[in-house]
């Protein structure tokens, strides 16, 4: 395997895009190329959560798919501890990380991978974009606007080597007038606000900012087909981001597959030993989305075997 | 993921262990070690299957093992293109491959794991042995053997550091009887005549050789327990040689799993399109023995996480 980190930005060692590319998939299947999954972890903006990263790509790979892990920029920095300012310090506003920066970097590793194509043996025009919290926040904006002026310009290519073929939204912030101040339990609170300081610029929601900055409400027809997955318990962001999602996408025809689950926190990653850190992060029922997204995935990103050789 | 080809043996490039070890796993549980998975794949003692090497490896890790990919002595070099002599050719012999020499190979990578434990973060009491087809046999071989001088004289260290934790044993080649020419279809004739000049150092199997090289025949108390698996319809090496070791283990009250699918033919791997070179190498219920070994795996090989951080 082939597993090197490399930067998006040459002057920043923040922003980066890990591959986890197969080697033997050459002399397995000869000059075959693979279809690709590239990863978003969560971590509400302020950093990218490890056990949403390497985890999730090797599970990713071992279904047969070339993964890839993007570190978009977020508030604090990959490696530091997150100390949390004290609830009535002022904020500080970190412009590299406001929107749409970490949104834009998605199409900037989109490129990447279509540069490097050949030599990690990537089939391009079949690159689904899977996020977990705010890394599925993140993910859903592009899916709405990877066809827009705003990423375009930016990215100053065409649109067709933008697509992503589809997304997998795992417990996403869906719709910020969730997680708008006055409706989130008060412990969470400085936890929002950070996090509304890293995307936004700021640390108070206006009714503007919950629409902008919602991607439920802005799903339309090149969005393309989505796995959602959440559970009922999650107390951080409410499954119903993931309901109001699904509503959007059945609204615009957009197919779609969503599974709840009963039990289990917040950034539950793949539910199981290999991205838990702790015990209550293990849950069999909820780690039944990694094969029902195998499934899924199948239905547009099946790798295309010969009969015989 | 740190991912690379070492040298068993200074002086020769076909012997190497390949690491699937993942880093992020520090960040992720600090200084917790995880179990290890050390592959073997099959090939007839021929060469190493690409599709039972990184697919495999890539599988166990994700499900939070440290892997490793043995690719031992065989007769032909691993990025030859096999092709076998004809009928009554003479068979040179290569004594590099003959055994013991694949088996210690298996000791000297447990070794090399060892010694790289702290790097690697590998929990070296908890190793498990994977084998397909001829890999199988060799892991076998030395699950049966890993404390006996033959073993211990050529490495040079004592007997824990050797011991397997458990092995995993797809559709092996258990009993050299059934393999007996006199036995097999003739289009395999010349397949096992070759199989036999590499590892035996000859072409004809005498009674003495069906004995000593049968795995089944030698089960012990000192045999770790073992998770079998095969399918009914194998034309290459029967089910009868999974299911005599599994008569082998019961009489030596060696607790075991065994699991005999009826489709699919020789040389499955995952039998997911991550494996397979062609269509009918997927068998979504041959499949299932993954998820079988790992259910399995965790009575002895679960990580052990904490309650809270």
């Amino acid at each position: 395997m082939y597993s090197e980190k490399i930067r998006l930005y040459e002057d920043r060692e923040d922003v980066t895009l890990t591959t986890y590319v197969q080697n033997d998939a050459n002399s397995l299947l000869g000059d075959y190329n693979r279809p690709a999954i590239l990863i978003c972890p969560g971590g509400g903006y302020m950093k990218c959560a490890t056990q949403e990263a390497e985890p999730v790509a090797i599970r990713f790979a071992a279904m047969g798919y070339q993964a890839f892990v993007l570190r978009y920029s977020t508030y604090f920095s990959q490696d530091s501890n997150v100390t949390f300012p004290t609830a009535k310090e002022e904020i500080e506003i970190k412009e590299y990380c406001v929107f749409p920066n970490p949104m834009l970097e998605i199409g900037k590793a989109m490129l990447l991978i279509r540069e490097h194509a050949r030599e990690w043996k990537v089939d391009v025009d079949r690159i689904t974009l899977c996020g977990f919290s705010a890394g599925a926040h993140n993910v859903a904006m592009y899916a709405n606007s990877w066809n827009t002026n705003l990423v375009l310009d930016y990215l100053k290519t065409s649109s067709e080597h933008l697509r992503p073929v589809a997304v997998i939204l795992g417990y996403m912030a869906g719709d910020y007038y969730f997680s708008k101040i006055d409706q989130i339990e008060v412990e969470k609170e400085m936890f929002f606000r950070v996090s509304y300081a890293a995307i936004l610029g700021k640390q108070e929601l206006t009714e503007e900012d919950i629409e902008r900055m919602s991607p439920s409400r802005h799903v339309n027809r090149d969005t393309p087909p989505a796995f959602l997955w959440s559970t009922y318990e999650d107390r951080t962001v409410s499954v119903k981001n993931t309901i109001k999602m699904a509503e959007a996408l059945a609204n615009q025809h957009i197919p779609f597959d969503m599974h709840i689950f009963e039990e289990g926190p917040h950034g539950l990653s793949l539910a199981t030993q290999e991205s838990a850190k702790v015990k209550k992060q293990v849950n069999p029922d909820a780690a039944k989305w990694v094969e029902l997204a195998e499934a899924w995935l199948q239905k547009r990103m099946a790798l295309e075997l010969p009969e015989t050789i």
